[in-house]
């Protein structure tokens, strides 16, 4: 973490006059979130950025975060917001290049935590080789928000020719998932509850460049997608139900670190449900599989990855999920009505 | 207004469950969101859209609107959000194309509102000639949101070869403001304080790309600039400062409903300081003044434009912005410290 001094000027928390557009209001963008974010888009002085061409087809996608705690094992709401979106523009199959980050702050925000966010912004958006061009910041009254949300909204390239595509899955297609679940959702709610683990469980938050670029480079992806809300059981319950296909995942295939499935069996959570913040499922044909899975686990966030599943026809009952189970028999893995774990990202 | 439903299977209020990302996210998604905003690129399952090319620059501005109350004379919160960034899009003397609209929900907001809200976007977006192409939804509990919170970020495309520069006026350049000021922040105040006034006040939101167009096509524009927060005196005082001039306005020539003037006087409001979301500000050579205004004034939304000051030479003491009062004499316009209306856009 970079350090943040409190720019001198400023008072030590955020005021409702920080919201009003005047003098305030331009000293907190300033000094707070230009010195952090600082490049040559951002600098000029305009109510938007001025970008320049980006190719024949360009991703787009938005994320408003309201994760609580602010701070978590791991990261915080900043780089959250910044790899989500990062993540999700990587899902198009597109390279990022151009978010903007808008801001609604609670008066009374600390200017520390503020200041602590949008350097954790700055590093995750270094890290992803993105920059923060345009923004906005908004001050509500006490109890109108819960110290800040951030939306983030990028865009990026997408490359010549290529169409990911959620409904394109094909019996025998692999599953791939690059990393182990859970992660994010139980360093969030071990710190919620106030759960003790021997070790601490951390999010595993990061924008995931490195696997998709490395994926693009060697086969024929059918689709990307990030679990997050809503964990592994609802991505491929999604995934089944666009292409009207059945899956069928091997619980021993599934990366899952032992205290995370530790901290779901005492808070009675289901760690396919869980949200993800650092990993992706990647679909590929059945004879570019190992290769696939041999291109992630070279990348740096890749190390954990594992072939999890195969796509199979549907059945007369429609589209499903299956997790098959040590034993050999299988139960259908169903996709959550509501929310498990509210306020996760 | 459009009439609202409620679908059979919504419950009549959003639930923390809502924002969980699970089966009723999706229902609120598709039979509230997609509903209102269907068009074939928001129609495919991605976690973000793909767009086509968009010429050679493009223009991108962000904005959260937590406007309160959400309903007013004139508009809501929906409409107000799409109008805001495409002002801002406009502004960068670009076409806006696409925006995401991404939600801050509070449990318990009602269904029926929501739809109201998603209706007026629909529309605005319509007569803006936008898309709504990706989007978010998070639910947080109640007494952490007032309402709804709405995100855009919108995208356009810079023609070539045009350059707005807010550094770049010059002395003697012509100020045009396109119609009369403080009707938004008026409008949001008498509803607030519960000031009953012989006419009802309406906010002036509306999307301005009949103007811009217009004065692109006969002009030679220094710069546009929508004065919402902060008023007329904020926007030109960050004009004065950053060209390093002088700008003197005249009183008499300055667009106000006389009801908007009562208001403010009833209120202790100085209507420079009052927020608008509905005009536009337009630096142009002297030459062309007369050119510029009639363009504006054919233009739907311009009807009312005026002529009301003049770029002068800097003096010693620095950049500044001078009102002109009907007597001759003059006095100087700051940009407010604080906030004089919160939560006003």
């Amino acid at each position: 973490m970079l350090s943040c001094p409190i720019p001198d000027n400023l008072p030590a928390a955020v005021e409702l006059a920080h919201g009003g557009g005047g003098l305030l209001t331009s000293q907190l963008i300033h000094q707070v979130f230009d010195h952090y974010f600082h490049n040559d888009i951002l600098a000029t002085y305009h109510d938007g950025a001025i970008l320049p061409a980006m190719g024949e087809r360009i991703a787009m996608s938005t994320d408003t975060f309201v994760v609580t705690p602010l701070f978590f094992p791991g990261g915080n709401i900043g780089d959250l917001a910044i790899n989500g979106t990062v993540n999700d523009i990587l899902c198009c199959g597109a390279t990022p290049r151009y978010l903007s980050a808008a801001f609604v702050i609670e008066e009374g925000m600390k200017i520390d935590d503020l200041c602590k966010i949008a350097a954790a912004m700055a590093a995750a958006a270094k890290e992803a080789e993105v920059e923060i061009v345009t923004g906005d910041t908004k001050v509500v009254e006490r109890g109108r928000c819960d110290g800040v949300y951030i939306n983030t909204t990028g865009i990026g390239i997408v490359p010549p020719n290529l169409w990911l595509d959620p409904s394109s899955l094909k019996p025998g297609d692999a599953i791939i998932l690059t990393g182990p679940i859970g992660n994010h959702g139980m360093a969030i709610m071990t710190q919620r509850e106030g759960l003790k683990m021997t070790s601490e469980i951390k999010s595993d938050s990061a924008s995931l460049g490195d696997i998709v670029h490395a994926l693009l480079r060697v086969v024929d992806l059918r689709v990307l997608r990030d679990p997050t809300r809503g964990g592994l059981a609802a991505t491929l319950n999604e995934l089944a139900e666009a292409s009207g296909v059945n899956i069928t995942i091997e619980e021993t295939a599934i990366p899952l670190r032992e205290d995370v499935r530790t901290a779901c069996d005492l808070l009675g959570l289901d760690p396919l449900h869980v949200a993800n913040e650092g990993i992706m499922v990647a679909v590929v044909p059945a004879d570019q599989a190992a290769t696939a899975l041999e291109a992630v686990k070279r990348s740096a966030h890749g190390a954990e990855a594992a072939i999890i599943g195969t796509v199979e026809a549907p059945d007369p009952q429609g589209a499903k999920v299956w997790l098959r189970l040590p034993y050999g028999n299988r139960r259908r893995v169903e996709q959550m009505r509501g929310e498990q774990l509210p306020r996760i990202c």
